[in-house]
């Protein structure tokens, strides 16, 4: 536990690396060479293209104009120049909301801060019981701004009852106004949203065996009978996963034969030859040009073949369907309803945007996804409380000795002294290291087994479990020492109320921790996320060594998107902290107003020129990211009354637990009164469309329109596209962002494969 | 706790009591004055009149023949006797599945009685462990047969804990073949009842305030836009409290004036005075037919006045009305849908049956709803845990000394000896037994606070809060001493792992009070049950003394109802033992079976014969059924989870673990599979139907039809019986029933005046 000075130290070591982040970012960013990597998003929708220009060599990739230099500043007050509607309009409304959690953090803790310093910092730093006695715990300057000052039974805990009052009752305030605006928001990008096939459709799951129709003939009579008048058309589900690993093989192809192409037309004369083996690299040498032809041919026969099979097979269909209804009030009544008397068939629900579809999961029966969910949730638990167990495995095998022992061409290595302590001193982190870079992807397969139809639902899936994960091993595991399952282990063997009193006497000592942690972790953190390294590393390996197309230029852009299943619950980590320690130790708070400042100033400019979403989903995570902050409240409430009940102030306990209980109840109204926002739509906003449409456009002819809308990404051939020209003529200010956009998001999208791994085309051909 | 012989003794007696009660039942129930009191349901039926022999007078009131007397147990098949359809079609489906919660104890406990003493008593009283030992803890015959009789470390401990899982598995099968029949019936229930109301009108409450509009000018726009091809019409709901207790009160008044003309008319010599004053014992005295005239024509004058009022004034107008649709799909889907954006406003549900509505809660604002709910939550938190502290504070004031100072005349009786411990005896357990007479009543009340709409509903919800007051008071409070409170406090204060331990511990040694308990509550009560004390003498009194018309005749009957909210908890209770004790003490599962089997066949005879439901809510209380025996199971895994841990048996902490992990997981697998078709009405059901009704009866005005089906009933005349009529016609063979019962239904029934207060229309009239 460092005194303030020690912070002082820590702070400056972080500010300055957060500032040289910053700096470098500035003169790298204006390179013409790294354009790619920090506009992509400009690239994306067609607005900037690769600098070409009529000077020198050099200023290709070297910026020459000093000017820019002098402004490199400039980036920051752009960021937040663009207004909000021109922001959802230009990056979707998830995204704009996305850095609207940042904002939200500002406006809670920024008057919480002051009301702190201004009240609560006073009154713990006058109360002198602290610095004298030199007891067992060591307390240090930090504790001397902190609720420890006051030493047990003192009436100034009084002070902090009310402020702990006041405190929830300004989050609820700033909470609910949120929500209030973000579901305005939501409804109006909803209903300013152009015309788009998931408006007119229901995703039917479950569809239950005829014997004597096909699963198309059945979906056409059950809709045509029950939705009589609404009922159009619909798209049956097909299992194409096989065909779509053909189809993403033969593009990798496609992308070596090009090259080959290339490089043959710029110098005839040399033989170009490759191997047929592993990676190329054993094997019979053949000519190059020739071996791809043949191959893509084979594949493309096979490719034929699959697809017949899959359109013939009635295997191949699955017992699921799109349903397109010829209103979207039709479709809206088909998606809430239920449709038989047994809820396990015929399930009806929003269909997904056609690219927010996860088509593996399409064709789970309702009791094995019971079983899945909970297989997945007993899988939560055990990674969540003894996920250290086997790493602690992995760490005992992985010593040196043991390696030697396996491996004994490596004993000269290892037993030299300076190698050895420092492999010594790196092994057993390594592990750890890994599993936590891997535990987003382990989360979010977890997720994928749980049967969620849609990415966007999986991304906000993975985000709970990830929360949780977070608030048990880094909260938890920081605060009281020690592995989550001993954790467990004491808590169930100790008394109820001596929980949040263990936790909460040890608040006030790990806030030095914290703080240092918010440094490195938020403000170094985000300044790398600017400048980012990896996406700049990345893209020029790929720019030298692989590139061969302007195709793959564009491939080797890497604009990323937000990942909220990922980044999300780290937030949520930063309104814990400032929740919990609000009342206990405000010098905490400046640090994270400061993470939320530049957070908030740095993701704004990342959605505004690099991020590229996958999906639009309409900021449907709203209600997740509202529920955990109301459970960061409840939280920081019991530890509280934990901690008050430490410091023989008895009466606290009953004073604050009306807390936790108005919190509660809070939420239930918040949900009540805006999650359905989030889940139904009303049946007036669907008439008021219809009647629009049907107004401005009363010739269009809505079966054709909805015809290819939810086929399989496979089976999708160019006329998606003029399809989608033919919506956009009608809104010509909308062109080419529209257009763009759609055609640059990957039409089969990483996550639509069966495999799930992310193997980009760049890796080389294996044989097949 | 007493020896085998004890509980053979208590056995005696009660089966002695209960074998006594059921032959006054066989008795008495053959006079024929009783016969409204054992028979009201034939009567209302229709099916049945008061006796009247051209014999002897005597025979009027005693039954003679002797023949009748030595089938005195005829009853018993006879209940038994009446099919299932039959029952439903004569009692309803909610009494009729009612019965079927007995039969589903049955279903459970029988075999799990034969198993349990095919190998757990065996294995238990092999075991000699007790008996020799004579420790701290006294142990008698009882525990021989019990689970303490293998003392700790016990190998034999893994036969209990395969059972736990066999009792478990087969208790999961009953519930969910239970669940699949039940909705089964519900469904065919519905699909097979003639056309009614409320299945083409939806109660849509929280109408917003329109300024240019009344209610019933924006509901019928609000519904003509957005359910274009579907609304029909609507009716709104009115404030008609206060007419509806004038129109009480001028009842009350016509029955003593039709008395007082039969006095008149028997006898025109007599003068007929009444006084004026308080219950007719003071005051003026007048002459009572005139007075009654004058003050019934008075009422008149009132009640027109305010009849015109509610009718004409906009603020009795509730923000709430009934709109009806052209078809039941039509219907189904304004229910199961949001109507707006905004979800606090429009909001739409299923309407209850016109006699199942709740009318002074349809106009309560979203937000008061919610802070009404919290009040309610906190409210129960404390009448659960806490009741004890009012209750002892009047016991403490209460007692005689103090009594003795402020009523100083009684001093020369209390001051004599024997009273004084009489009373002195008695005194303390008064208070809470009338608390706990009253108990239903309060739980019921704050259900009415939470703002239900239907009375089905309210009785669900009292019955919710009913099984939490039995499980803490009754359950634990008799398993760990001590009141409520201080058992939460010491939890508190205990380890999590201990509380299981704790209960679990006490549960075999109060094995022999439980056993008790059944008996006294169970046997003799069930019997006690179907004597129907109360309302024999009620009945007797009432013929006697208040009976004036034939009318008032019918209204001394009083069949009651089967009271699901007070009655259905208490089952639970048995299943809670039944589950708790399967394991643990076998014993006490044939006392468990035999109180099933004789409720099974009392409460078949009352549904039969005596019974007369207030609403017909189609079964839609069996999911809480089911939750709760759900429930149960949870709670007996765990305790015998805590009782196993402390027989140093660690590995089955582990082993039993995933029991009620499972039994969650099962809950929501039945909640999912089920729950829907008691919440939703499916589309296809509704379509069918539709074209059904349109096929059979294509000329039907539902307008007319539906006109007057919601009107309040204060408002309701003469016509709602000629559309009843109307309806009926159709089907000749279900005239007489229905007719009758709709008639013999309290028009408006006893929920609807704002009183609540249950005052009989015996009552002397009070000056108005």
């Amino acid at each position: 536990m460092g005194s303030l000075n020690d912070i002082g130290v820590a702070a400056g070591i972080n500010i300055l690396s957060a500032v040289g982040f910053l700096l470098v970012f500035a003169v790298v960013r204006i390179q013409p060479i790294n354009d790619r990597v920090y506009f992509p998003k400009w690239y994306l929708k067609g607005t900037r293209s690769s600098p070409r220009h009529i000077g020198n060599v050099l200023s290709k990739f070297v910026n020459a104009d000093v000017s820019t230099y002098l402004r490199f500043l400039n980036w920051m007050p752009a960021a937040l120049k663009m207004p909000e509607p021109e922001l959802i309009e230009h990056a979707g409304l998830d995204s704009a909301v996305y850095v609207r959690i940042y904002l939200l953090g500002l406006k809670i803790f920024v008057p919480i801060t002051v009301l702190a310093f201004a009240v609560l910092v006073p009154v713990n730093w006058t109360s002198a019981t602290l610095g004298d006695d030199e007891e067992g715990l060591s307390y240090d300057q930090i504790d001397k701004l902190s609720i420890s000052n006051l030493g047990p039974g003192s009436k100034r805990f009084w002070v902090h009852i009310g402020m702990a009052y006041v405190f929830t009752f300004w989050t609820f305030y700033v909470l609910y106004h949120e929500y209030k605006v973000i579901t305005t928001m939501r409804l109006h990008f909803l209903a300013n949203q152009n015309r788009r096939p998931d408006q007119f459709t229901v995703l039917v799951r479950n569809i239950p065996v005829d014997p004597d129709e096909t699963v198309g003939e059945h979906v056409e009579h059950f809709f045509a009978v029950n939705h009589r008048e609404h009922y159009l058309s619909h798209q049956v589900a097909y299992n194409a996963n096989a065909l779509a690993s053909l189809v993403k093989k033969k593009k990798g192809l496609q992308n070596w034969l090009v090259y080959y192409e290339n490089q043959h037309a710029k110098n005839p004369e040399k033989e170009l030859t490759i191997k047929t083996g592993l990676w190329g690299l054993w094997g019979e040498k053949v000519d190059a040009l020739q071996h791809y032809k043949t191959t893509i041919e084979e594949l493309c026969k096979q490719e034929d073949e699959e697809r017949q099979k899959v359109i013939s097979d009635p295997k191949a269909i699955m017992p699921a369907a799109f349903v397109s209804f010829n209103s979207q009030w039709g479709a809206a009544v088909c998606a809430q309803t239920q449709q038989t008397s047994n809820p396990t068939v015929w399930l009806t629900e929003w269909a997904p945007e056609p690219r927010d579809v996860y088509w593996p999961n399409l064709a789970i029966p309702f009791v094995e996804l019971s079983i899945r969910r909970l297989i997945m949730a007993v899988a939560l638990f055990f990674l969540t409380f003894f996920f250290m167990v086997p790493i602690a495995l992995v760490q005992s095998v992985a010593n040196l000795d043991d390696i030697e022992r396996v491996l004994p061409f490596l004993k000269p290595i290892i037993e030299r002294n300076g190698p050895r302590s420092v492999i010594q001193g790196f092994l057993p982190g390594i592990a750890l290291k890994i599993f936590l870079i891997f535990l987003p992807t382990i989360l979010m397969a977890m997720s994928k087994i749980e049967g969620h139809v849609s990415l966007s639902g999986l991304e906000r899936k993975t985000a709970s479990k990830y929360f949780l994960f977070i608030f048990v091993n880094v909260f938890l595991g920081s605060v009281v020492a020690g592995t989550a399952f001993q954790q467990l282990n004491s808590f169930i063997h100790q008394s109820t109320n001596k929980i949040p009193e263990t936790i909460g006497e040890s608040i006030p000592m790990k806030a030095t921790f914290f703080i240092t942690y918010i440094m490195v972790d938020g403000w170094a953190g985000i300044a790398a996320e600017v400048l980012r390294l990896k996406p700049l590393i990345m893209f020029h390996i790929k720019n030298t060594f692989l590139v061969r197309t302007e195709q793959d230029r564009e491939q080797a852009m890497d604009p990323g998107s937000l990942e909220f299943g990922s980044t999300e619950p780290r937030i949520q980590l930063y309104f814990l902290l400032g929740l919990v320690y609000a009342v206990v130790t405000p010098i905490i708070l400046p640090f994270i107003i400061v993470f939320f400042g530049l957070a908030y100033l740095v993701f704004r400019h990342q959605i505004i020129n690099v991020y590229n979403q996958q999906y639009e989903s309409g900021a449907q995570f709203w209600p997740d990211v509202h529920g955990r902050i109301v459970t960061a409240l409840v939280i920081s409430q019991i530890l509280l009354i934990g901690l008050l009940s430490t410091q023989e102030a008895d009466q606290s306990t009953v004073a604050l637990l009306p807390l936790p209980v108005l919190t509660i109840w809070f939420h239930y109204v918040c949900k009540g009164r805006f999650e359905p926002a989030y889940i139904k739509f009303p049946l007036q906003e669907a008439m008021v469309k219809d009647t629009l449409q049907r107004a401005n456009d009363p010739m269009l002819n809505l079966r054709e329109y909805l015809k290819d809308a939810y086929v399989h990404p496979v089976f999708r051939s160019g006329d998606i596209y003029e399809l989608l020209a033919m919506d956009e003529e009608e809104n010509p200010h909308l062109v080419a962002t529209k257009r763009r956009s759609r055609m640059t998001t990957p039409v089969d999208s990483k996550f639509s494969s069966s495999s799930g791994t992310n193997e980009g085309e760049f890796s080389r051909p294996r044989p097949s």
